[in-house]
């Protein structure tokens, strides 16, 4: 199995897409960008669900649903929005095919739509088209509502989970009585983006608002969260937008306030999508295969059964059920998010120890417990864990009698050492660079930094003089972007390494995803 | 708030009409045919979610997800499905806008799509055409696959839940190596969904196969389960369909069996929707407002702190928040999915108590308790069930010290007391018409039946000769079709009450949403 892996360090895109396939997360559909999510990589996606879904009801929202069809003329009231989706844009014109003897299925001419449809890119403007009826006074605010559901951006170079033409996701679209209010909703859902990033994803990530020329058609300001991926670029992995009034202005949202005069109200909206799973993918996986942290993975552990007969077996198997049965009796609680230990017992005798192991390698299962007739003659069994491969990660002579406990515990350690072995190789990585020439060495042409064993890029800390027309320069020559503006990065003032002119701040630029 | 709600007496459609309103499930939208589900009633359907996946995922399916766009080449494959769906299709024909200064947002005509797109009516044609790359040996079988999605069927008209032309679904699809396992697997998953409908909706039903006139296109056959609404007209509640190889031949989906002998693969699809809260509101709810089953209510009880002024209040209040963190606190169980019981203190002390009750009750929240200084002087509270209204529901002087539990208990009997009423209600009206007049009374003219004060519909056993013709005749002249034959009714043969011909077995008329 994990010889049809490409390293790494030989081709690192490759080594993504086998990874995609090998571990049957996902793959291509007959459908122009559209991917169909496999099984295993639809598990990770249901995990990540119920935790983001955990901490947004913890913060007090509830979830909706809103049609999946936007009438044109709803884009067409927010300029910014308009203009930002419309070369994406998924159009419904007619609602009825024809099938006619002798003829082929076709499209019903007559059956035309007064007003194309499109497929919803992101839903701000049905939504807030549905607001104005439910907003009227101040006690009707704050609105605190999420969606799950697809979306549809046309785009023309798609890469399995991290750009795809259909992709899922959750939408948090909030009304608020005030700015500041909106403006703390803002910032809090950020901050549950890294957490859940962090401590679900074990994935580190920087927090900040993104430039002007990044940030969300029809926001006033975009805050994000930044991954690194194994090979130094960058992945957005969730955005939350002060959206201001432009969409109460748009659809016409106002309500009394508390002294009875007419306000417009102000807006939120948020969102992750299954982006996320490519970020899980590209932070953790090595080149034997897929590594999910514990809180994410659809099975925890893997119990192999061995012998060469079907005496040897018995015992082996007999042992592997009871300690199954002890790790999914184990109490609940939130590390798991209240559901059992997930247990598989492996069954393929007819092949070879090494292969099962490499296919549970390949996967990404957390811990593979190893059961065979000289174990059992000690009582004890060996614990492999899959995010140190190989001998240095694997305990022989766990007694059985305690091994549920020990599996459990290692569960969370897995969970803490992803994290931090994550966060040591972004911070190693995070660099300054205070002359153009130091910038200019860190951005090496694409093809070069392609190459195969070529070193992962870095993030770098630069002064800019804080104008779009500077970003767009540094894009085109160094195809490097401003990623963030670092809520906990260093606030000094300084000059733009790029146009002299006055900086206030060091920002992080980076290529990315 | 409870006098908007019409009686069901007064006008059946209204009052159904007022309950999704008032209880604040769902709203129609500005797009034709799709409407927006609100919080409360999206609550519903996640609690729906949780219990369904759970039973799909415990005989042994997964979840995946596949595109929302099927080219239009794959529906035309299987005949049966096109002609089906022909006419309820929304297509996409192009893929992007145009927004040019001066000129309104339009379709871009150089952006027509080679191939039109139509969404998802339902995935049978992608899956399968996806499930060809995924099989080849009957090592690669059965495949036990599910889908949470969103899907699309352009009806004229449409009635919130009960008919929209979006709706929220879930689809199984499965793949097998011999008939007999695939239609095993249509038989469990009817019987999955009958489990379902009565130990979570808490609303019996009649499980059995479709005749050949109702089956779903595509089907060798269809099993169903049909419910009674209070009206007595029925509602298909959830459908599982043996599909043969019908799907395997249109797709090409073969694989080599145990003799290495080429075989086509047999399938099964198998769904129910958001329609299932249509059928929850009319199988419970009266005319005070929403009832729902505890094992599917967002909130299970509200606490209700009573007190004219602060001092007599802050004793309640305690006493509530000491209530609610006791019933947070009791241990997790299957019954409520291992999530914690849900509770509410409500604190609209500037509103009457009958208000706040009337509120509550209109929300359909299974259980109320009110605190008083009253109740705080004899440490006792007062708990009101909302399947009973009216004092005879309540009972005072329920000791605070054991209140909690009392609530735990409270919340299993009303799930079953509102299954024993709802199924009650239906058996009494399941009837025999033995000849065509005993028939033809059951079934007076619609509008007639739809009169104030009209006695609630039944169900009708009769035996019926057999064909497609006297099927479409009987439904042209009383408005009433063939739910279902039910494997549980009675099996006798006889003579067709509508043409004389030898009949096999008796079958369920009934009108139907």
């Amino acid at each position: 199995m994990a010889d049809v892996i490409t390293t790494r360090a030989k081709n690192y895109s490759q080594w993504y897409l086998d990874i995609v396939k090998e571990a049957g997360l996902a793959d291509n559909s007959d459908v122009r960008g559209c991917m169909v999510i496999k099984p295993t990589g639809y598990a990770i996606w249901e995990k990540m669900q119920r935790a983001l879904d955990g901490l947004f009801k913890s913060t007090g929202h509830v979830n909706a649903y809103f049609p999946l069809f936007i009438p044109m003329s709803f884009l067409a009231k927010e300029e910014q929005m308009a203009e930002g989706f419309a070369k994406e844009c998924a159009v419904v014109t007619h609602y009825r095919l024809k099938a006619e003897h002798g003829k082929p299925l076709h499209v019903d001419p007559t059956a035309e739509l007064e007003e194309p449809l499109i497929i919803r890119p992101t839903s701000e403007t049905i939504i807030w088209n549905t607001y104005k009826k439910w907003v009227q006074s101040y006690r009707d605010l704050p609105l605190l509502i999420n969606q799950w559901c697809n979306v549809v951006r046309w785009e023309m170079r798609t890469r399995l989970f991290l750009r795809t033409a259909e992709f899922l996701w959750q939408e948090g679209h909030t009304a608020h009585a005030s700015a500041q209010e909106a403006e703390a909703e803002t910032l809090q859902m950020v901050r549950v983006y890294q957490k859940f990033a962090e401590e679900w994803m074990a994935m580190p990530v920087l927090v900040g608002p993104k430039t002007d020329g990044q940030k969300f058609p029809g926001a006033v300001y975009t805050l994000c969260i930044e991954a690194m991926m194994q090979d130094g670029k960058a992945l957005q992995a969730g955005t939350s937008h002060f959206l201001g009034q432009n969409f109460a202005k748009a659809f016409d949202v106002t309500f009394k306030d508390k002294e009875n005069k007419e306000e417009f109200a102000w807006a939120t909206s948020w969102g992750v999508s299954t982006r996320l799973i490519g970020g899980l993918i590209m932070t953790h996986s090595d080149d034997n295969g897929l590594v999910v942290p514990p809180r994410l993975a659809a099975t925890h552990v893997v119990i192999v059964p061995l012998g060469k007969n079907d005496a040897e077996r018995a015992p082996s198997i007999a042992a592997a059920e009871k300690l199954a049965a002890e790790l999914r009796a184990l109490p609940r609680d939130d590390f798991f998010g209240y559901e059992p230990i997930s247990v598989k017992i492996d069954a393929m005798f007819d092949k070879q120890p090494g292969f099962r192991y490499a296919e549970y390698e390949v996967r990404g299962v957390p811990v593979r417990v190893e059961i065979g007739p000289k174990d059992i003659e000690k009582l004890a069994c060996a614990v492999a864990r899959r995010d140190v491969p190989g001998k240095e990660g694997k305990q022989f002579g766990v007694p059985l009698v305690s091994a549920a406990d020990h599996v459990a515990k290692l569960l969370r350690d897995i969970q803490s050492a992803l994290y931090n072995r994550a966060k040591a190789f972004r911070d190693s990585r995070i660099v300054t660079a205070n002359t153009l020439d130091e910038f200019k060495a860190l951005f090496p042409e694409r093809e070069e930094a392609k190459e195969a064993g070529a070193e992962p890029l870095k993030f770098v800390y630069a002064h800019w003089d804080g104008t779009k027309e500077t970003e767009d320069r540094v894009q085109k020559e160094y195809a490097a972007t401003i990623r963030c503006l670092p809520f906990d990065g260093p606030q000094e003032a300084g000059t733009c390494i790029f146009t002299g002119k006055p900086s206030t701040r060091r920002v992080i630029f980076a290529r990315a995803y």
